[in-house]
């Protein structure tokens, strides 16, 4: 059992090699990271295919942090769950939530209460398995949200919180765990395991060097088929 | 029965408060009205699902007005009424048309010489529950142009104007009625039946007061929970 | 039989021709170019719906060339043909890429390495009937790419090119012939078979006069129905 001095500095080195995974994976963009998880074979490469960067408003953003989840259920369900606290004041500084809507409704489930509360706590942005509004002012604010889509309405009376920090589906296989990581920029949005980290960070280091060089033999004129041949082999 | 003179006088009256009535309603955005009509039961809370802003390129952009409406028909239906005119000669100063095309349609009903007309005669906008084309006339003209999508392909061969100024369906219970009023903004699209301005703009003069004091307390730290809670009850 | 002489002179006739041919439709859009395949009843007036452009990031950009075609297949299929060498490699110079992926697959079959590719080669830009990835590379080299979605994963472990400059289906009657031309701009793309250009240039060349006299007619006041009635007649 450790002490209290040990355990902070237990959590110290915890949050250090957080720190570092954090700052291995920055180094790469969603396409890398999703390359190296179809190699892994992670369920669709961790792809979260449908969701897209509303904000901010410029194409070379990249949201990155590890995931608070949110699971949201019809607001007339009356056996699920409920929190003892507004789902938005689970925002951790330096994190991400993900917020899981049941498919197919109208109603947004994030807006510009919600980002304004987020960023004071030092979020680093939202995604959305759903929909958002107040486009305006997340891009006023630049905080990044991604979703599936907008909506003018609010969560009352279609929505409501039910659990924070459990497992949340995504499509088929592919579930988010609270603690897996998120990555999001203009190509997409991808979660990657804590469990499949190093492997990620060590394909992508090789790979891009490989890309690199790939990108210069093409500028030099080298044939696609012989570059990739002679520097991925 | 009235003479001349009142009748025109009469008219400047009703003009007036069509006036107040629109300045009233457009303080608001499109959330802000789409929240009001879900609380008082108007279906879907008025919010035309699927029809975004495509012109002008201005993310703050707001199109408001009353809704002139268009029903277009399959070019190939000979049993639906015709009409005597340009379908588009039915655009009037200060007001929005509503242009409602048979869905799943590949071509387009709205286009550049639509919009050069229409402003010619002051429209405002215009709405397209279907697809619309040359978008960057429409932008270079900054007419507001709403619609589900895009093609290239003009209208010849593939509908034709049957109708103006009749309700047209949205979707299920969600009617447009001639006279309606329309918001549009880079949210979404919401319509307000005359029936429900007054009631609106009653729940989104007190919703806003309380937003405001909501913003400001969430910016000093507050908890979203507890802003809401002592804020909206 | 031509000897080496003619021949060359032959290809230099050939070539203008081309030429010729591109700097007439080159004239038109996609628009006008979609009406004018409807009227010679052309599958779908030759619309390539769903397809929009992504990159360059500017409105008013248009590609334009004589098509080489690409049929990806699902990459466990052992029947289908294989390529001698990587499909990008068949880039040609002012020619225009049109990549047909397996429908339904949320991996993509354009990237960053291949723009620097075909780049190189001269190409004018890429259509892919299905994803590509790096949207902000394509930007960078302002490369256009027009495409159905997005996409963080690349082709491995999905599809492999299968064939290049055979016929490949777009929709049910609609298909790309290697030599068709391919238009695409902020409206949508448009792909022009060889034997419908004349009709098509003739087509266009007469209604966009028309069209500049409808326009001037609108931006004085007649209304729309009698300026298209007097004009189009």
């Amino acid at each position: 059992m450790l002490d209290s001095a040990s355990h902070s500095h237990f959590c110290i080195i915890l949050e250090m090699t957080s720190e570092r995974i954090g700052s291995a994976l920055n180094e790469f963009s969603t396409c890398d990271i999703g390359d190296a998880l179809v190699k892994l074979k992670y369920p669709n490469g961790g792809f979260l295919d449908g969701i897209t960067m509303y904000s901010p408003d410029r194409h070379d953003a990249k949201l990155f942090g590890q995931v608070i989840t949110v699971k949201m259920v019809d607001a007339a369900c009356k056996t699920s769950p409920s929190l003892p606290k507004h789902f938005c004041d689970y925002n951790e500084a330096g994190k991400v939530m993900f917020v899981s809507q049941p498919h197919g409704m109208y109603s947004a489930c994030w807006g510009g209460l919600m980002t304004t509360r987020a960023k004071y706590l030092g979020a680093k942005g939202v995604v959305v398995d759903g929909r958002f509004r107040d486009i305006g002012e997340h891009r006023d604010m630049d905080f990044p949200v991604f979703a599936r889509g907008q909506s003018i309405l609010g969560s009352n009376g279609f929505t409501r919180a039910s659990e924070v920090n459990i497992p949340v589906q995504f499509k088929d296989e592919l579930w988010i765990q609270p603690g897996d990581y998120i990555m999001g920029d203009a190509d997409g949005v991808v979660v990657i395991p804590v469990s499949h980290i190093d492997a990620v960070v060590e394909f992508c280091t090789t790979r891009k060097k490989i890309d690199e060089l790939t990108f210069e033999a093409l500028r030099s004129g080298e044939p696609i088929g012989e570059a990739i041949k002679r520097l991925r082999q």
